[in-house]
């Protein structure tokens, strides 16, 4: 008897190779040259596919899918355009240092020359936000480029590492599925280092751990606690956190605030500032009259771990040396009696009402950049929860980030905190989220404006806006309909003039099994 | 008596060189190193200012305006990630070969060094999609940077300038306002040129003239015609055009079909193809076993004009040369007596629709990739129209396009086509229009699906789609309300069943003075 056997294509050998290195997720918004790797789909057991309606969702996605599964998801998206329609969140991605095989289609290579219309430098796009790039020469190599993407995306603290799929090397004659080597294990620090941070923290009060990266999930934290009951040092986080494991019996942490005056004079109190998978902090933005390094000119400025390295470790040898390894940890957050307030929707009440019921894991993703600024203490002693921030401040990330969190964590409630402006830009996550039935609340804080440029209008300068300024910070006539928006893509929806709206919705809201929108005017 | 002055700062000398340049318009979503040039907003008299919700909008709306008004507005956009966000339609508007001002802000020149969360490599990004990159050094300099990036703009056959403007040199003190020098003109052809395309012409009906670019404007159709009188050439045209004047009375020309095998078997009628304003045909995409050059083996290629040559001098030489100068243009498209159809919306009977009821001057801007695809036919007899394609090929170009179009042809009415699958991608442009009150009427074709890949899954040999590759290629599940994404937007919308509905909504919202949203359900 003879056997048929269709031989394999490039494509399948890509799609094989990514579910045998466990990358099971791929979202996408697949186009012409993509086709070859979309029809794998169908023959390869193992790979769950993500459609987004806009690139934007795509890329956010799978930033949020490795802040959450601690694995690279990998993308696939459209030739040039496909990629810049990404870019911004391929940007957020990077600056979270989230790892993801971020899979570009090209024109088939010979076809690239004859400039048609959607040929582009891609590689150039590429290569701004991505630490590895490679174009796939042919179909025999792509399963062994896919797998050295693979290792350079799990490679710490996590990079972006993107593969430029010709048409015709999906198309073309497999070579054999590739294993991935394993990544590069994060580097330990030095006995020295660990020597110079604890001589720096014979300071006391007036020295200060600064945590970020994988130093602010619950075992680093807890050591830097059990640091703080030794030496009383201060415990401060960077601003903006990939993801932050935080609530009731974890170890508190003072955020360094956004305001650079605020920041300046958070860390005037500080003499030794300690870097725990954090870098030194520099303002948001440039301030006319304003530094950019926000730490004092007398401060001492000491390196435990950078973000690459093994900052558990580095914790561990720290604490130690100090002899504070069996202490119990202070800043521990303490689940506060909260009382949920009635009347207009103030940030303050808001914050109550999210301390008061977020559910036990959940996974907050928050883009509430005015709104939200001052959550951070008052939810503090909230139920155990993972909180995840837009590291590289470009909007529009918070909706597709809860639909990677959510498909990396299905047993666990999202919620998206989000300003109406930054929602608008990748408004098409709602879709995703109804198509997939994914388990995220969304909280829409609906100001009608771009809130963060009033203040920042003023911060730069350039004084108080008159009319034609002021059109260009607020986003009414006409205002936006949250809750026909939400509908009109398949999710649920409701709005809330006042926080006692708010609760009861908020309530319902967690108690739906897909995804609900709740619209807050504020 | 002493008079107190404000010295004027860079942002404002900026607004001050594009109003004095004749760049009235500005699209914009600007964040906070952007606030100087808006404050000057309110200073400056004369130039309007229109926000858009996502960069996407801004960029694709600097586009649209250049096609319809033959001189460049600029863009404001924060960032490199707001620059990503606008790339997909930079990309569309390059190769539509629009011109545009496009303003990129970054932080203040001392502030890059410290890498903030949102710095990133500007120029990089630009330089994928530009003809023209400056980092403007200080203050003092922006106004002439300004002007030159006017004059790169304006340069045949337009060009993306792209000037990116640090925050000091915005809020420093500026130089005087500065004028920007005339681009070169148009270049023309040579005699000899000329005569080699007189020369080909001899051949008769296998000769023909292959029109792009400008040459797709009514006077240059108009040459064509008398060309086409006296030597019995053929009348071509690309497959897409940035621009082209059609409708009845206007010489009408025969699209390049975007089928490989139908655009091969068209030019396999032509053994000498003269260029004019277009570039030699090449396939979309490449497929396997097809080739990516259109034209046959023996066609020969003259060109009698580049796109950024004088096109109309050329053909008027031309003309001149064959004693065409004087004869009645051939091929001049006649209106036919159109019949409403009733029944199902077939993609037939909303092409005869749009035929009959197509208002004079409208402006048609296409997006709507397979089920318009046969329209080019039965409307080339409507009242006389303009029309754009989508040059480039990234999707999400139609609405933003439209808002373009809108604002550079107040008294015109604008006409958008859209595919459900691309409107999506930049749906933000439906609050644009509804704020600005645009003359927009948008026709969504809702088939629940990106349709165009289906066939395109064919075309390169990847089979028939399963249910998980299907899944990919499908926008249902759930379905899109369209008028409830308008309404959400501010934008009055409706939904058609069937060709009577269609007819009668189209007419009521032809008759409306602000924007209004048709979803065609197919």
């Amino acid at each position: 008897m003879r056997v048929e056997s269709t031989p394999m294509n490039g494509a399948e050998s890509l799609v094989r190779t990514l579910v045998a290195n466990e990358v099971t997720v791929c979202f996408t918004n697949p186009g012409t040259s993509e086709m070859h790797f979309v029809a794998a789909l169908d023959k390869v057991e193992g790979m769950r596919s993500v459609l987004g309606l806009f690139e934007g969702v795509v890329s956010g996605a799978a930033d949020g899918y490795y802040r959450m599964a601690d694995k690279p998801a990998s993308t696939l998206l459209h030739l040039g355009p496909g990629l810049g329609n990404g870019l911004a969140n391929l940007h957020n991605a990077r600056k979270a240092r989230s790892g993801i095989v971020n899979i570009v289609g090209d024109h088939a290579t010979y076809h690239r020359r004859c400039n048609a219309p959607l040929t582009s430098d891609i590689e150039g796009v590429a290569a701004t936000v991505s630490d590895w790039v490679r174009t796939s020469p042919d179909s025999a190599s792509i399963a062994q480029d896919g797998a050295a993407a693979i290792t350079a995306a799990r490679t710490a603290p996590g990079q972006i590492a993107t593969l430029i799929l010709p048409a015709d090397t999906a198309w073309g004659a497999a070579g054999a599925v590739a294993h991935a080597a394993a990544p590069p294990p994060r580097r330990n620090v030095s006995d020295e280092v660990v020597e110079a941070s604890a001589h720096a923290l014979k300071r006391g009060a007036r020295c200060a751990l600064l945590l970020g990266g994988i130093g602010v999930r619950e075992k680093a934290l807890e050591l830097a606690g059990r640091i703080a009951a030794k030496t009383d040092c201060q415990l401060l986080s960077e601003y903006n956190h990939a993801r932050i494991q935080r609530g009731a019996g974890r170890v508190e942490t003072t955020r360094i605030p956004y305001s650079v005056d605020a920041a300046v004079a958070l860390l005037d109190g500080v003499d030794e500032l300690i870097l725990v998978g954090a870098v030194e902090p520099v303002a948001f933005f440039a301030y006319p009259g304003k530094p950019s390094l926000l730490s004092s000119e007398r401060c001492k400025i000491t390196q435990l771990a950078a973000p690459e390295e093994d900052i558990v470790s580095a914790l561990e040898a720290l604490a130690e040396r100090l002899g504070a390894g069996h202490l119990a940890p202070t800043h521990v957050a303490q689940r506060p009696a909260v009382a949920l307030q009635s009347g207009p929707t103030t940030a303050q009440g808001i914050a109550a009402v999210l301390a008061a019921l977020l559910p036990e894991h959940a996974i907050v993703v928050d883009e509430s950049v005015s709104t939200g600024r001052g959550f951070n203490a008052p939810t503090a002693g909230a139920q155990p929860h993972d909180w995840l921030n837009i590291v590289g401040g470009a909007i529009g990330f918070g909706l597709p980030t809860a639909v990677g969190a959510a498909i990396a964590c299905p047993d666990r409630k999202v919620i998206a905190l989000e300003g109406d402006g930054s929602a608008m830009y990748t408004l098409q996550a709602l879709w995703t989220m109804a198509r997939e039935s994914l388990s995220v609340v969304v909280l829409i804080f609906a100001n009608r404006s771009y809130q963060i440029l009033r203040g920042e209008l003023s911060g730069v300068g350039a004084g108080t806006p008159g009319r034609k300024a002021n059109d260009m910070l607020t986003i009414d006539r006409p205002d936006l309909d949250w809750v026909g928006l939400a509908r009109g893509m398949g999710v649920e929806a409701s709005r809330a003039q006042d926080l006692d709206a708010l609760a009861g919705q908020f309530r319902r809201a967690l108690a739906c099994e897909g995804p609900y929108l709740l619209e807050v005017v504020l």
